[in-house]
């Protein structure tokens, strides 16, 4: 099955060197070559794995990513991962999350099974983004669960177009205008008022935040349609383009970003049996 | 091309005698055979015009129907076509609504373009409900908006539990439950805080209303899947289903209830350039 | 301190014999004269203490009553005390209550502290209702959470006109509207979107049920204000007043609902150190 | 009546000189002593006009200052009168404003009429906001709309605990805090979700800005309350605190926000008959 597998962690997630430990030692038990990230390197007590950083990350033919720390670690690993058909399984080190769904104080059970080949594949898309400035591409950057425009360093509203395939759909003054994914509906975009959207569906979401238009509602679109906004009144370096929390780009008056679906998917593994609704109820609480 | 056409009115349209007969005669003068239902009959003064009662309706060879009134028009002409494959084209004799789009003021131009062949089409899917009680399946119905169950006769919350394609989703309290089309989406589960959903998305709504869990927000799911509601705790005579805004059946306790999407679909006819977003933006006053 | 307590529970409650007699004999032992409401009657063994009907209550000395059961119990609790100066504790026999505060399971803990003089009185103030029908008051009734208007056996929207201290607020489509006391606004007002009110706040709280218009969102007015709603369009019997939870009279077209503050409070007895706030985050679950 | 009056103006305002030539004249004919702020300054012919400059403001008797330009106008306005008991007058010289209820093309009738004293005065209260840190005060500033924090610099959640009046309300984590007077609970507050509070009620309103917790909600308290933010876990310059849309200050971990209503209250003046609910519903296009 597996034979060539990556690890990645990352710098925030409150991982133990125990859980680490313990998939290295589980892993190379069955002689599957482990190779660790820079930030999995720091924890793991095994001098012998192999190691790389991934800000030059090339594929060199691993056969399974698996992150360990929680949601935040696994944007972290799709990122890594964005560019490269390579499946990728979380473990969460703290709470459950909603896509590092193995848990930390039993991943040898759930770590057997999976590599004995019980699991199940639950492919998901992701964002493209594209920033024109007087008709030339100026930026490009992916996204899992959203790519943002929101004002930035003001308390005052900024003012956009949308469009949808071409089709003019509104001009809105408000925070800003989360574009997600399915993946992202239970990110930003709830918080922002925004419905859930099951991982299956082909769709893309758009959230205003707190628009000034009180009907200003969240829509729901065919995930192959292009998204286009165009920022109409700003100042210089009062909107700015975030992908999955992390800052891109200022976003300039006249500016227009592209959001389109990524040609390549994030392949996350999941044990078998998992249920996103089960995850759903667990983390919003549902009775 | 349209040779063979069904006018539907109904009681509460507020439709002019004169609008009624500017259609047939510019139907007629087109050599189009013209079949009134009973509401357009008592408004047209054409006393040749073919009339049937839509109670009994069966499908003649209409090669169109144009509903006469308003979304609530075009809601019945939907009910009465449910089964047919008849094409739907909708004129409002008020305010512009999401289904009727041609302005009754204006008719004759929309009209002839249309005739001439000038439209475009937009298939709308159906929903399917069927309640299921002690195994046995006791009620059918279609809806073209939403099918809702919903506390009756009683200021107290109902509770019942969902499954998607067999899956459990949730026990939840409440005021009840809309599941709604696309096409739904900006009737009454906007109300109730749902998202829009372009119509060309294939996707089911799910809103919960005045739910008691305040995280208990609407879903989207894909629109293939099979939606199931058992009513837990409610009294007899406490619930009720819904469709389209009618009274169905009462929905008791451990009576399932059964969505998916109708196999037939209902094919809207728009003048060229119709544009849902223009329509949205007219209708929520966005700026 | 107290000498004369009534004990008051209800039908619903999930009360125990249990609490219930460790509660009589607290209070006896103390030599405090006990009387029992008809619920608490079913549940107690001791057969010497006073026992009477609420229906037909009058105030023989009471100075303190005792619910026992939760929230529910409250509720029926204060209507009985509605016109009678009579200060109100709660037991809650399962989950904490915004109301009922005292945990069965430490109720002699807890009822010791307060029978010793330690506690903390909080008034809260009651609604007063009043529906007019062609110029006469045809019905009154009180509230402690909130009195509702709401559509009623059908599926369609009622249409209301609503008015303060005289003042035209607007004309409103929807499922009906809520007015709040501070203390039904964690109750179903909360449910429908309204703010969570601080119970020492002189306010009223108008929240609409699922409106039609989106901007048309919950309003807090001065608790002073008279409150008064007419109903336009609806037909016989299909929309309902409701005072807290329980249905009271039809609301027919026309009819004027009347809504200010009751002249009386009821008196809330709460343990020392007792804290909205806390209640509040465990109720609500905030972290 | 009134013999000393200050015109107030500002940058943004699309103010014509003709209203504010029509204002100067209509209040010289009348033996008015006119002073001009630097924007009017700008805009008036009227050579002999008294002119001040507001960065050093003195009130030297006046008895009346109107704005002409907008609710940002009158949020100006109203923060150069913050300390003085000068009743304050609003022109809207585009659409009508929450604040300024004047329209500019009629500003002669209703000016004549509210200098012949007929008018009505609403007195709003002020916040007064103090960021103290590491035990001494560093910042003070009022508003007038509402006291803010935000995340800023930053895509990431900021995290603060509230208290009332000492009392420990919730850790919250989310986008930020706004504390907001009745007057600006049609402001941004709306935007988040809050609700529309009567300006006469005595109440603050805390609107969480898209909380991570769905169950975290608007809540209203006693205008005489004391409300404590401190912020738990933000990096340094990541959150900022604005009033009234204009940023006050850099908030720090361990900072403490405290926020009471001023001493000091805006006195508006309007046309009898002034009526804030017609306002809502303008403004709010409520049917």
């Amino acid at each position: 099955m597996f034979k060539h597998i990556l690890l990645i962690s990352n710098n925030y997630a409150k991982v133990s060197s125990d859980t680490m430990n313990t998939v290295i030692n589980l892993l190379e038990k069955r002689e599957i070559e482990v190779v660790l990230d820079e930030y999995c390197s720091k924890l793991a007590d095994r001098i012998g794995s192999k190691q790389i950083t991934t800000e030059s990350f090339e594929n060199n033919g691993y056969d399974l990513a698996i992150a360990i720390g929680g949601d935040g670690t696994m944007l972290r690993a799709a990122h890594v991962l964005a560019d490269h058909d390579i499946p990728l399984l979380g473990i969460n080190s703290g709470r459950l999350g909603f896509l590092a769904d193995i848990p930390a104080n039993e991943v040898e059970d759930y770590l057997v099974k999976i590599l004995d080949g019980n699991f199940v594949e639950d492919e998901r898309f992701q964002l493209h983004a594209q920033i024109s400035r007087d008709g030339e591409i100026v930026l490009e950057s992916d996204a899992f669960n959203d790519v943002i425009i929101q004002k930035w360093n003001i308390a005052k509203l900024i003012e956009f177009e949308t469009y949808v395939d071409g089709t003019y759909v509104h001009k809105q003054r408000g925070d800003g205008m989360i574009v997600s994914s399915p993946t992202g509906s239970t990110a930003y975009a709830l918080a922002a008022s925004g419905p859930i959207v099951h991982p299956s569906l082909d769709a893309l979401l758009l959230v205003p935040i707190c628009p000034h238009t009180l009907s200003n509602r969240p829509i729901v679109i065919d995930g192959n349609s292009k998204i286009e906004i165009i920022l109409k009144e700003s100042k210089i370096e009062q909107c700015c383009l975030t992908c999955d929390g992390e800052v891109i780009s200022e976003f300039r008056q006249g500016d227009k970003l592209t959001i389109t679906k990524k040609d390549k998917k994030i392949r996350l593994i999941h044990p078998l049996k998992h249920d996103h609704f089960s995850v759903l109820r667990a983390k919003l609480d549902w009775g």
